[in-house]
């Protein structure tokens, strides 16, 4: 008897097994030979461009996104407002190093994203530091009228890209207020990239309230290797002009698109990436390979037919870059309209080759997550393990205690050769790696989708 | 006493993986903040340029090897003589689509590799075929005078590329001969790509005693498109001319460096790639890499004074392309010599980010090989399992049949995108992604002979 019951038990295992794995191949043979992700980023980045919230891209891709949902037929489409923060570059943007004995070098910059314009040419001498850490320890008021040149490289010995990001991230967003404290008018950072080359990267930086705003810009890191050599030998200063500024904030839009659940309709599980890019590039990696996984993951479980438990809701957030106004309005809202999120899941990695999934969540989530390392192990998805989500629907997080996130994590080699600078574009992502993305989100949502809820999904058409 | 033993017997354990993972956390160091590879690289595509078998600069790149192993002092550095076959393109490879009502298209065609020449303009009409399997079922002569077109795209459903890339082989390898037999003057082939793109690829093809030799050539993924469409309404013929022809056999060398074992010199570990490439593009990827790797794998094992056991040999493989001959005079003369081979490793599968290793051996030495995923997991390698070796390393087998081979595998999805065409140049390889390369493969050397010896390798300067 215990043999039999044994035996049945396994069987039906076995048969579960069988049916996800069928239907993951046929999820992946989808994306790979009749996917329309790579299309659609191409027509995110060639047809609106950058879209920096605020501006009229950004307002362009509203309309494409949810044009775009539309045209895959959702049960439901729909715009969410959303204040947005309104910064834009300007016009002018150029600076030179000038050496002691008055030769200029003319050097690549990028406002970063929230800084205040020069007002006309700035002149200062460049004091060197290597870290932000080593700026804060020397003495307020130290540094009067001096530009600061913070010149902290990534960490190449880590592994995955983003720990080396998040080291230099303070350089970023602190620079300037800790350069004001020590009285410069000025600060130039290390651009945040990989590579050694000429195109600096922008991203968001902050003021604070009761010190004196400065300006802030990045430099290339072939150029920033240059100062540092020769700032060994001689005095150097920077000259530089921006014209970027702040004006009030905008409406904007978050667009939604939803396939209603069948037997629990108020249950949402989310799947979303970035709409809004910075400003420089086309926003192919950041985010728009988020916005076309998230969309092509839904559009393909609708033409396969599979009618999800749950309600399966993409977004397209805005303003994830200097603000996340999107995703705090997103969780806000879902509080206030009664619904229950159980689930959230985010591209906001790049559109690279898929290594896996990390979970913000519990114990349990984990054990299930990792209970699909083996269906999932013939697409390469390896990685399994607790992480973060996202910065969009970590909102969510405040409003439902027990929801849990999952960040899609692509391999992060070549991210921050592009990240948040000119050479993000259409054609620094590769076909295949888009599609694979595509399809391993979209088996993960299939998989969540029926493991979450205790009745059975349908696969085909809708029998009742 | 039985838990004493067991608790030493675990603490030994222990301590070992404790000593693997910070040895080999210091090689992975070295690669990313101290590697060669990249440079080397570099130099080695810009330098010395692509390198076929029999040309000037495979000459040179013999030249290029010799010299930096001897630039990177190991203590023996050989040329091992191999005769190669000699084949050149010549400086006439045009090719044009003519219309029915006469019009003309060029076109980009690449002669495959061994083809002869058109000798003056070849016309005829073109008949198409979507597989070499088609092609082979219809009659004998029934294609009198025409021009076969095969137009076999890879399987893009297929995960691993390189599974794409053997179904379409046999329409390369095998074209000529088929389309010969039925009468044909000439074979075009769809290029071998992940892509649709204009750059043609080209690769080696064979022809079959007794079976009229007939020119052999590659159109670009994009243009065979272009003819599929076409031919679906039209009569089409192909036009092209191409000088291409072989030459009598010549004298090159496969480039050897050692790491003298210390308790069994006479038992060989070899890691390699191979130096010859086709001569389109540069040979970045196709093996450009492999060199690199393999150089760097032993460099940086010297460099964290790493005394082996067993002695570490790279070979620089001449002739992969279009002979092998550089591995099987390896394998045969290693025999002659009276060495003891126990393992060879391969890197020919492109630069990009390593996901493991595929093993052609015992099921106990795969166990071994699975048995270092954990400490080989941080770096994101999770690939462990039976598989090729590499072209250059299998002849080893014919003479040594209890040899492990292993095959270095990084992530597949772009190389075909590269592979034997114009478009595998020094700028299509990632920094971060061939340094984490080389870390891997000097990991595997590492393990593996500390492992496959009973006696302890020294860590640091050798004691003795």
């Amino acid at each position: 008897m215990f043999r039999l019951v044994f035996i049945l038990f396994f069987s039906t295992i076995t048969f579960a097994q069988n049916t996800d794995s069928l239907f993951i191949r046929r999820i992946f043979d989808t994306a790979l030979s009749e996917g329309k992700a790579y299309e659609d980023l191409r027509s995110l980045c060639k047809d609106i461009g950058a879209r920096l919230s605020g501006s009229a891209e950004a307002e362009m891709a509203v309309y494409w996104g949810k044009n775009k949902l539309k045209s895959y037929s959702f049960d439901t489409v729909y715009l969410q407002p959303v204040m947005v923060p309104h910064w834009e570059r300007g016009t002018k943007e150029s600076a030179w190093i000038k050496h002691s004995d008055g030769k200029l070098k003319k050097v690549s910059i990028t406002a970063l994203g929230g800084s205040i314009a020069t007002n006309g040419k700035m002149e200062g001498e460049i004091v060197y530091f290597s870290t932000t850490d080593e700026l804060r320890k020397i003495p307020d008021g130290a540094l009067e009228g001096k530009i600061v040149f913070i010149n902290q490289p990534m960490d190449e010995k880590q592994i995955i890209t983003f720990h080396a990001y998040g080291g230099c991230y303070p350089m970023r967003n602190n620079g300037a207020i800790e350069a004001s404290k020590k009285g410069a008018i000025a600060v130039i950072i290390r651009s945040i990239g990989s590579s050694i080359d000429y195109h600096p990267h922008t991203g968001s930086m902050q003021y604070e309230e009761g010190i004196q705003k400065i300006p802030s810009a990045a430099l290339s890191t072939a150029e920033s290797e240059y100062l540092k050599e020769h700032l060994k030998n001689e005095k150097l200063s920077f000259v530089f002009e921006m014209d970027c500024r702040s004006y009030p904030p905008k409406q904007s839009y978050n667009v939604i698109g939803e396939i209603t659940g069948k037997h629990y309709p108020n249950k949402i599980i989310t799947v979303g990436g970035h709409l809004d890019s910075w400003d420089l590039g086309e926003g192919a990696h950041d985010d728009g390979a988020g916005i076309v996984h998230s969309i092509e993951a839904l559009r393909i479980l609708n033409e396969l037919n599979y009618t999800p438990i749950h309600t399966l809701r993409v977004v397209l957030f805005m303003n994830e870059e200097n603000g996340n106004m999107g995703g705090k309005t997103y969780a806000a809202s879902s509080k206030e309209s009664g619904e229950e999120h159980i689930l959230a899941i985010e591209s906001d990695r790049g559109g690279f080759a898929p290594r896996g999934f990390t979970l913000d969540g519990t114990h349990p989530m984990l054990q299930l997550l990792q209970s699909y390392s083996k269906v999932l192990a013939p697409y390469e998805l390896h990685k399994f393990e607790k992480g973060y989500g996202g910065v969009d629907i970590n909102p969510l997080k405040d409003y439902f205690p027990s929801i849990s996130l999952i960040g899609f994590v692509p391999d992060s080699q070549r991210y921050f050769d592009f990240h948040h600078s000119e050479a993000d574009v259409f054609e620094s992502v590769n076909k295949r790696e888009l599609e694979l993305g595509c399809a391993s989100i979209a088996s993960l949502i299939y998989l969540m989708d029926k493991n979450l809820g205790n009745k059975s999904a349908t696969h085909g058409k809708d029998i009742n």
